[in-house]
């Protein structure tokens, strides 16, 4: 939140929109056999050859999705990347490719976007993705960044509606700390606009903070889940809340759901920033959202493959449809699950 | 202009973002054979078999592409797809899937997207691709709409790259008449703010307005292209103004060029138009842009395939890189061709 007031500032009007194309994708590598054709003509060429391909896209709109004045530009570029992996993953494919378009203000300089152009190409790297193409244009007001991922189904994709009564559901990770690392975040920026000295002690919030500016997409699960031979038979992210997502599952599988509250992964960060904001942990790990985790239905008899396994935590079990969908409390009562989780259009 | 003050107007917080997405493609069909998995999952997935496939995406920016005052909202959906489409066939490919998301502020009640979606689902249909996914969000001002669209490489790939000295220069169609509809359109939205009863008469300009309200992608060169056993060395679409793709492909193809003023195709309304608003056609044909036709180089050996189709205007030749990129003037001077197309980030 310490700005540098002489640093360099160039005007986006002096490069236009195919130099400024240019300059912030010349360090873009192609690393996927796929790409035949990348940047720089009207469209880019990708030879899958005998595998079918996913598509899936977002949009990341400032003011609503994020906050520039705690999302250092670096993060938000990684982030916006990472949002639509994990789309790509949750369909069990390989991600190989993004484009990403821009449409950004006179307020920022280039600067600026070469640092989210730094965040996306960071993201690109590491999650082996190949930056095919995009469009940069001005808007009248604001930040706004368009995600599109492509991906290679390898095994079989998995789609929200295979899951069975009687399947085990089980996450990825743990939950809720996106959302507590936002609630931090957000106090943090009061206490700076009342005094714009203070210095943000941010460190017993290392973990919950770091989920939510930089969170990861689960490659590794996708992988995971071939080595052990498991495939899912139904399979989302959880991006608007664990609630919402299993009512996703549950409404395009035509079955119900007993989620337990007492087997939600935690982090202890999670639950100790809970209690100094007396706010409920399981609220925050049902409605909380941007976890990017994986929720995933299995049939039972893949149990033994999956339950030794410190990253999968079996959280509940599928029902026949009329038997609803429901959270079973630690006082093991039944409360109807509702999805909360998405309200921006009420703001 | 007119605006009726007792529609309907349903608030968009009623629906939440699922709902709204559900209502607005539930009349969406599938049509292409390559579409396995539509909207609905994390991503769509799409089965090319031995193909190649296209990527392009572009983002359209209220208060910098698109004007609402007089771009009625169907039309608008319409053109953010089409715009796209045109840079698949631009590569010589066949258009087979969109997706479309959208950012938009509460101003906008479901109505108004109803009307979005029913300019984009038309144009789906009239182009027979797939809306496969998308992505429905708030914004904190105005409407952003980012299409991604994905195509089949039916025969072999064109690039911008691949125009040689001595190659003829063609462009589809004429040029020009989305700019002057524009003026047209432009004018008439001053006169109605100084007199709103007065009822606009655009019917001496129906050609040009409906070239900026309504373009079209040239589908059918693709195919008329193949039917005459014609494959164009180099090929882009004409979106920024004549003279700026011209450059494109000089540049990518380390070629020269010479346009020749005379060969240019105007419409009689787009000359008439200049006249009234005392412009230049050649300018407004070389740097108008939106015209949304194809541009591209033949060998010299495939001249006579084209020569007697009214849809295919030669227009210049290309020449080593030495000799530049030049206007050959009707007073046959030489004029160094300058881009001029894309000036938004100085708005």
């Amino acid at each position: 939140m310490i700005e540098d007031k002489n640093q360099q500032r160039t005007q986006l009007s002096d490069l236009g929109e195919f130099g400024l194309i240019d300059h912030l994708t010349k360090n873009f590598k192609v690393k996927q056999s796929s790409t035949v054709k990348s940047i720089g003509d009207d469209a880019a060429v990708l030879d899958f050859k005998n595998n079918k391909i996913v598509v899936s896209t977002d949009l990341l709109v400032e003011g609503v999705h994020f906050d520039l004045s705690y999302m250092p530009l670096k993060h938000l570029g990684y982030k916006a990347v990472v949002v639509n992996l994990s789309d790509v993953y949750a369909m069990n494919a390989s991600a190989t490719q993004v484009t990403v378009s821009i449409a950004v203000s006179n307020r920022f300089p280039l600067e600026a976007l070469e640092e989210l152009y730094a965040g996306i190409e960071t993201a690109a790297k590491i999650y082996n993705v190949d930056v095919v193409g995009g469009d940069t244009t001005s808007s009248t007001t604001g930040l706004l960044i368009s995600v599109t991922a492509i991906g290679e189904v390898v095994n079989d994709e998995v789609y929200r509606s295979g899951a069975k009564p009687n399947d085990l559901l089980v996450v990825t990770g743990d939950l809720g700390a996106a959302y507590m690392g936002l609630q931090v975040l957000e106090r943090e920026k009061e206490v700076y606009k009342v005094n714009p000295n203070n210095q943000p002690d941010l460190e017993p919030y290392t973990y919950i903070v770091e989920r939510q500016l930089k969170p990861e997409a689960r490659k590794d699960i996708v992988k995971l889940l071939k080595d052990l031979e498991v495939k899912p038979t139904s399979m989302i992210d959880v991006s608007d809340g664990l609630s919402s997502e299993i009512l996703h599952i549950c409404r395009q599988s035509n079955v119900g759901c007993d989620l337990y509250e007492n087997k939600i992964p935690l982090d202890p960060q999670v639950i100790s920033t809970c209690e100094e904001f007396n706010i409920d942990s399981t609220t925050v790990a049902l409605n909380g959202g941007e976890d990017y985790e994986l929720l995933f239905t299995i049939s039972q008899e893949d149990f033994p493959k999956i339950k030794a396994n410190p990253n999968l935590t079996v959280i509940g079990y599928m029902r026949e449809k009329e038997a609803g969908v429901h959270l079973v409390t630690r006082a093991e009562t039944k409360i109807e699950l509702q999805a909360q989780g998405w309200k921006n259009f009420n703001a």
